[in-house]
């Protein structure tokens, strides 16, 4: 039975990171407010005494699960798409909600006041926001992602098979690298081991295909990785 | 075997929500950096392959556990503090982790261009960080935990006992009542079945004899909530 997953249309945002996974591993699901529009995905959402407090959610035989740390920690359980001892799945979590961070401060780059005004209207403070990113945030965590990646003896962040994680890994660096081209010249250099599982988790059969599907849609600046040139430097 | 808790000794910080419900189920601990300092806090960090990106983290038996959601699940799991079939853990979890999300937004008011620059430094963008927190995100928020939480028909967030959930919610609504006392005065009436578990909360036998000991550490403007006056309004 496929899952559906809901999203707002028109944008990779959040949704994105279940979207890999479940493209890496082949598992089936709609895409439904891609089909429906925002509307009913605006509805879905609105009928459940479990609500989400916001998209990306899964259905599955009346389950709902929002957050994408907490999806992405049931599908690697329920499809295998990490190891299963409570260690390690602890750990990959861990490693995910961290990506979540980085992700929450990726968006407050061009919308430092909040996200009910126009990123038009927060330029200035954009500005100043996306310096302390460049030069603070990004090494911070990159770095930290890049130790952790290297401690491990096998080719992935863990073991020596893929999980959900590696493919968050990899749209995080594809995002970054859509905002901030200028600052992440080097990232190759600079991060071998995340270079590699980026390049390892674009070769996965399953994301091979998806990326030139047009199920993948193209970043812009709906999204949260927006390319706004002014906010991007060495 | 008492765990090992972690977190920046002077505030109460994203490590409170862990102390709570370490204490309200009578969990024993030690609150290592209180006693060891910052330095040792930093030390210990460091040694670990599978590091924390950052405090809050519990130790034992030579495994580490960092983020709170991701704690608060592993102590939920092992010490019975929530139910324990997977449909209502993941449920659970996702209200966490929008709890946490909240405060990362909580964080941001006071801080909007970033962490690395003192909030003396950012004033104006606070103010209108604020202004769009006060009138957006807190009743968005807020109307979304007490919806979920007045769908249970016992008296707790599920169930008929309290989770550690509960006791998040209990330290969300202090921290933003001591942030926002002038914009959360009508808070009971607004906010019925959330002020009913926090009091609930507060009346647990581990909690009460927690608050009023000196592990409880007071709000202060070096932790997440803050008390800035110019920041408050109706």
């Amino acid at each position: 039975m496929a899952y559906n997953l809901w999203y707002w249309p028109g944008l990779q945002g959040r949704g994105e990171f279940v979207r890999l996974s479940l493209e890496a591993a082949g598992i089936e699901y709609r895409d439904c407010a891609r089909a429906e529009g925002a509307d009913a995905l605006v509805s879905n959402m609105a009928q459940y005494d479990r609500k989400p407090f916001a998209p990306p959610y899964i259905e599955l035989d009346g389950m709902v699960i929002a957050h994408v740390a907490n999806i992405l920690m049931f599908l690697g359980e329920r499809h295998h798409l990490a190891p299963s001892n409570m260690a390690d799945r602890l750990w990959l979590h861990q490693v995910e909600l961290t990506i979540a961070d980085m992700v929450a401060e990726v968006h407050n780059v061009h919308h430092p006041i909040g996200g009910g005004a126009y990123y038009e209207d927060q330029k200035e403070a954009a500005a100043r926001a996306a310096q302390q990113f460049r030069e603070e945030r990004i090494p911070k965590f990159l770095t930290h992602f890049e130790q952790v990646a290297s401690a491990n003896e096998g080719d992935w962040l863990i073991d020596h098979r893929w999980c959900y994680t590696d493919c968050s890994l990899f749209q995080l660096i594809e995002g970054l690298r859509y905002m901030f081209p200028v600052r992440l010249r080097n990232f190759a250099d600079d991060y071998p081991v995340l270079m590699r599982i980026h390049d390892q988790v674009a070769e996965l059969p399953g994301v091979r295909s998806y990326l030139k599907s047009d199920r993948r849609i193209a970043f812009n600046e709906d999204g949260i990785f927006r390319h706004y040139p002014e906010l991007d430097a060495e």
